[in-house]
């Protein structure tokens, strides 16, 4: 059976996996390789639909409970809709953000059980796993400085405070520490040539 | 501690949760009770949100983990930011589906796993389960019947074949035959004086 490969970008807000995710798709692209990009929240139109609300800041804020399901919802539509579809067809997926993010996130980030978490991955793609896992590493103050230059209104999560951010990427380092030869650490805060070239480094393993 | 008391009315499309649940409210306010009357998908502002997205139909169709994952997201919201504080306040909340309808359409009609949905309800509401359930029981024939001849366009479910709603009312039952003390199933196609007249019996025993 042809089977693409599943290649997942992750980190805190500015550590460049939006542009390293176009550099990635480019490269492959030149060798021939047919390719799907595409990110989390979203990727389908139901998906983008859930993007859409959960990332819209409200008044009454968002229970942290009623956040993670939201993610999982979107990611149940976009495994099943595109990202499987995908890789039957042979093509090499590259996502930005997965499951780690809320494993980060929620789990790390807003302290949600990770347990629960674990099921509702069980049950939104039971038996995918990304084949390789690119962590974009950086420190919470370099990130948000750089997400904050951005010329947009940014979302709800870009108005966390930096201790929500250090929580969170200490898990995706946790994380990594528990599954190395999935999850690929990669230095964000150098030029983005190195990074680049590293990631490519890994992406020629597979 | 002051609380109120959870009532949640259940059954397939039109068995008459709507007008039943007017009648109950103004019973309860009539002698004094101070109610909330809510329903589900919905009852918040993203609960609202999210019952649109569920509801709206889709060329692409929606996976019924997504399905699933959206109306958990939704009840989160509602519990945490409706439900529990009426409750905390001395309300009777009266509200339209809750969780037994997540076990019925997507367990019993869409055949998702019955232990996955268990998980979820702990997530979404710890510790929290109606005082009381109506489960207003009818033939799909004629409820679909009754829905159908409404002056609106109806809804994604309300597309589904005549098995599916057999499968949510069998499941419905076999819920209601586990707890018979929760749950009270009142024979939907009486005329609706005898349908309130039971209803109001099961309401006065709490």
């Amino acid at each position: 059976m042809i089977r693409g490969r599943f290649i997942t970008l992750e980190g805190i807000e500015g550590a460049g996996k939006s542009s390293l995710q176009r550099h990635i798709a480019d490269a492959l692209v030149a060798r021939g390789q047919r390719i799907c990009a595409t990110r989390e929240p979203g990727g389908t139109p139901l998906a983008e639909d859930i993007r859409a609300l959960v990332l819209r800041r409200r008044d009454e804020g968002m229970p942290a409970a009623a956040e993670l399901l939201l993610m999982f919802a979107s990611r149940a539509a976009h495994v099943a809709q595109l990202i499987r579809p995908a890789l039957a067809r042979g093509e090499w997926v590259i996502c930005d953000r997965f499951t780690d993010a809320s494993r980060a996130y929620q789990g790390g980030g807003r302290g949600l059980d990770t347990s629960a978490i674990e099921s509702l991955a069980r049950l939104a793609h039971p038996g995918l796993t990304p084949d390789l896992t690119l962590l974009l590493d950086l420190p919470p103050e370099l990130g948000l400085q750089r997400a904050r230059s951005r010329q947009d209104a940014g979302d709800r999560f870009e108005d966390e405070e930096l201790a929500f951010f250090a929580r969170v990427r200490a898990h995706y380092l946790q994380l990594a520490e528990r599954e190395p030869g999935r999850i690929r650490i990669i230095d964000a805060s150098q030029p983005p040539e190195a990074v680049l070239e590293q990631a490519l480094t890994h992406v020629e393993a597979l």
